[in-house]
């Protein structure tokens, strides 16, 4: 594992991937399931539709054909790097000398790609060699950059190899050159966002400001006047109206960074742009981006979220609408669009420390991220409806395959997103049974944890420490928590007073075998929903802990709309342990509206008789994994 | 008025038009509007469109580009010839030596851009006079000549001018000899029906049997194999399955009509078909066409329905799609297709004299239909909603123009709906105050009927007759009643044993000055859809009488979804004088959700605290003619 730069002004930093281990029945088998299948299904659907191939550079005939703004083949150099920092990520925890060999031949041959100048785009070599740097705004090229960035600094991080990093600074280094505020410069930034969070982890994994410096200046150049895309379509002879979105709202280029208090527009790039802004925030203390993300956030959270975590209802912009437009059955919520905002919460909870962050970071993980990928591994949601009339079916790969590697790398990496360390303290911030390794206060400390969660509110933390040592413990209480209860060493103490931050802060001077235990009580509950909600009027939605719930056909087999969850209904946990692996399910006393005495009528001025009906409600990260059929979020409620 | 020829299977027949007067506060305003400012209205829009210029056949640029299977423009000729019809049908009532010289030219230029054999045409002729009798599957060419007979047929009776009817016949002429079942002829029939209804008015204003032959020939060889619209694209050199609508259901060709029981494809064609099998039926006794409308009218009417009379929910096809789908905010229920139910229902009701289809007829007419217009007669729908986020807005006119000049026509020919005539018998239809003449058992007998329908369900028909005679009069009880009364002279009558098909028949030795007097109650109520209707689940509609009524903005100044309606709220009727020419509005004591106390919350688990709110209901018919704003038919109960 190779070093990188602190970053003291940020709260909390991850461990680094082989200090933490998961061995619990929710996460490992998940993890195991993308790791011994997930990466390589993926790899051979790269090979299957030319993306390895096409490292070679060869002109060939488009294998997805061009549609007005470009053609998704414009980005499979970033579904190969996706692939590769998934790849690395796990050879950080699980050594495996034939994927390190494979992913090392990747490397190469993206280094052999690379031209003299430092330019490193397979599809623009290939295709249109003459047109680079002639439309940030449509065809995807830092987005590229950036990814391929990332892979690097994975790669790079996982196996201390430095081919892929060097190959990618040489590239970085040509774009500060070409994108800049100097005479001569373009005063450029990407289309869609990505590079700027990349040259972050670059700055951090190399330890040159210089990456920081340009990080912040594709920040800050974002949305100023002229408008760069404008100008960039001018030099094109385009006219800078006559784009496919129409508005560079879509971008989130429509201002400046600092000025926005709306999420507009593409989600995925809405979520890469703020994940950048926080952590350029957490990494220089830069006030006035924290709080532009701040007034994003509650934006997002209070008015333009679903209830599963997922966001972005429209498929037309992929992203966002207008407050409170959160359809059902015609929601979008791209599953990389919750990914990113699993990134975008991490930045923020590690540059503030706020519980908060972490409680919808848990929420989007366990809900709308999960439910984009099949227990199994290889069969993927890239839209997450919250309402299926049961012709949705999960698929191998997609034409704009950009879900499966973002869930893979995600998922690979997610011991970064259980722990924090700050100054003298450790932060749990998700529960999962494993171990994590680090050192704190001048003590090895190793911290085992015993839970079911997500399917049990109880969490003991086992403490192992190389000498005594004096430290704070942080353990996120989540916010869907009430009564929550915190013993030392069997010991109940009150929480109120330790409460911080969303997080009870236990200082002690800590030694061996020592425990900490917490009780988070979990009662299956209803949600309602904002009453601005048209969609979700007189229904409720189920959760439980952290995991949100639905009604599939295969467990109820009535037509959804028919069932009705009265408001006081009990709610009863069951754990399921043949369902997809073991699952806690929900069930409920519920009615139907019968049919049986309508005698051909299609309206009467009588309402339906009820009948009793028992509702069974699964996780909605488990949906469509079993026979089709209809599904439902939203229950009606009377 | 030209004399027809007797249909004597037929139950009922109407009567002719200016026989029937309509002196009301409901209908005649809206006649008033539709006859002074409609028509004139209409007449300017196919002038500014250029579809009266395209008369003379000079060959222009289109005016509405090609796309896929065509261009609107391909059916001007029956837009005009639809507003002729309508024109005839005002004359016929109201003369007016100007329109009737503006009808005049127009059927002259008609007879001057007729071929040498016959052929009449205006875009074929103008445009791809090659192309004739070449794709009747995507082309409405006989569309075209349908109407253009409806509205020589509608001329002649109205002035008994023969300019048009002679143009059309020699047409028709034409036709049969291309389409028919002999050696040499093309076994073809429409694309869009409308030619077989047309040829059965032609066949009684002429007398002439071909024509009743060669519209039983058409609805006959309809949908047989080999398949004339397969045949047909072969004969061009086309992929019989390459068109844009890919099933022969689009246009109910999937398979002989004797044998459909779905109402199925474009919800127009459909209506028109089964109007002309129905007519047929009538005409000739046919009782295997009867039963299949049958079959065919009960699939329509106990699944596929709008509350409103609506029907054919998807834009995709213009018509159905499966049973019980009827969304409400993307409903496509096409002004014409509600239109065609009028006309079907008629031959309906004419043919076997069931009350039940008059029921419909007048449901449709008075929601669907006249949602279409604006009480003005200048702006229309041509989709009619049934929930609007408030962006739907009344228009001037329609790339495609078939709605207005279809509602013209029908409303200009209202009388012959409200009456029909037997053997010895009268039948009342619907209510609205004015009078009827006509002759029944060798008296002269005028009907006055006095009433304030639909707004109230009292109505008094007095009769005068030039000497007394025995015959039967018969007064439709209407489905939506119960508790109706009849007073014969002010004498209460047992009704049950009067009850006959849906209608009081009142048998006795009427004279002058006989007073028959009914008393429909019509209290305000709640309609439940049968819950496989998943649009509106946990909703109901209010009706009163014929009306329907939805909830507007205008008069809720509230988000409508977070309206409630309680199950046995009280539902209060009171007239607005001043609402639009007046109307009968209802008032209920509902609910609303509150958002106060909310707190930037998306999400909590407490249900939304309900304030009490008075909701206002209007006639549905009436919407969006006040500032524009939500509107809703379904609203939320509980």
């Amino acid at each position: 594992m190779a070093d990188s730069v602190p970053s003291p002004r940020r709260r909390y930093r991850p461990l680094p991937l082989g200090a933490v281990g998961f061995e619990d029945q929710f996460w490992a088998p998940r993890l195991r399931a993308n790791r011994q299948r997930g990466i390589a299904f993926q790899f051979e659907q790269l090979e299957r539709i030319g993306a390895v191939q096409a490292l070679d550079q060869q002109p060939r005939p488009l294998a997805i054909p061009w549609r007005g703004w470009g053609t998704t083949q414009m980005f499979w150099d970033s579904d190969l790097a996706k692939w590769i920092e998934a790849a690395s990520y796990s050879l950080a925890t699980y050594p495996d000398p034939a994927l390190e060999a494979q992913v090392d031949d990747l490397t190469a041959k993206l280094a052999a790609a690379q031209q003299p100048d430092g330019y490193l785009n397979t599809f623009f070599t290939a295709h249109m060699p003459d047109k680079r740097f002639t439309n940030e705004r449509d065809w995807h090229e830092t987005y590229c950059a950036g990814h391929l960035v990332e892979a690097a600094v994975a790669h790079f991080e996982a196996t201390g190899k430095r081919t892929l990093l060097e190959v990618m600074e040489r590239y970085v280094d040509l774009l500060a050159s070409v994108y800049g505020p100097s005479e001569g410069q373009k005063r450029g930034y990407p289309g869609h966002e990505e590079l700027e969070l990349a040259l972050l982890k670059l700055y951090r994994a190399t330890g040159k400001p210089k990456y920081l410096e340009f990080a912040r200046y594709l920040v800050d150049e974002r949305g100023r006047q002229p408008h760069f895309f404008d100008l960039e379509a001018l030099a094109r002879g385009d006219d800078p109206a006559a784009f496919f979105q129409k508005t560079h709202e879509y971008s989130q280029a429509h201002r400046p960074v600092r000025e926005q208090d709306k999420v507009v527009g593409h989600a995925v790039r809405a979520m890469y742009l703020y994940t950048a802004m926080a952590d350029l925030s957490g990494e220089t203390g830069d006030a006035g981006l924290m709080a532009a993300c701040e007034r994003l956030w509650a934006d997002l959270t209070t008015r333009r979220l679903y209830v599963t975590g997922g966001l972005g209802p429209s498929a037309s912009n992929e992203g966002f609408t207008a407050d409170y437009d959160l359809p059902n059955e015609t929601a979008y919520a791209e599953t990389c669009a919750s990914i990113g905002l699993v990134f975008w919460a991490r930045q923020m909870l590690e540059a503030t420390g706020q519980g908060r962050y972490a409680d919808l970071l848990e929420h989007a993980l366990y809900n709308n991220v999960l439910a984009g990928v099949s227990p199994a591994g290889d069969r993927y949601f890239y839209e997450n409806v919250l309402q299926s009339a049961g012709a949705d079916r999960r698929w191998e790969w997609h034409v704009c395959p950009c879900c499966p590697p973002n869930l893979l790398r995600l998922l690979m990496s997610l011991g970064q997103y259980a722990y924090g360390q700050g100054e003298g303290e450790i932060a749990v911030h998700l529960y999962a049974e494993g171990r994590a390794r680090l050192e704190v206060a001048g003590s090895a400390v190793t911290l085992h944890q015993t839970t079911r969660y997500p399917w049990d509110g109880s969490v003991s933390l086992k403490l192992e420490l190389s000498q005594p040592a004096a430290f704070t413990l942080r353990l996120r209480i989540p916010g869907w928590c009430e009564g929550a209860r915190v013993f030392v060493n069997d010991v109940g103490v009150a929480l109120a007073p330790l409460l911080e931050d969303g997080y009870a802060s236990l200082h002690a001077q800590w030694k061996s075998g020592d425990e900490v235990r917490l009780e988070l009580p979990m009662p299956a509950h209803c949600l309602y929903a904002h009453p601005a909600v048209r969609a979700d009027a007189g229904q409720v939605a189920l959760q439980r802990g952290p995991i949100l719930y639905c009604l599939e056909a295969a467990d109820n087999p009535y037509p959804l709309h028919q069932l009705i969850l009265p408001e006081n209904a009990e709610i009863r946990a069951r754990l399921a342990p043949d369902l997809l692996g073991g699952a806690v399910v929900l069930e409920a006393e519920g009615l139907r509206e019968a049919t049986s005495d309508w005698n051909q009528q299609l309206y009467r001025s009588s309402p339906p008789k009820l009948e009793p009906v028992t509702l069974r409600a699964v996780p909605y990260s488990l949906w469509a994994n079993r026979e089709p059929g209809e599904m439902r979020v939203w229950i009606r409620t009377a």
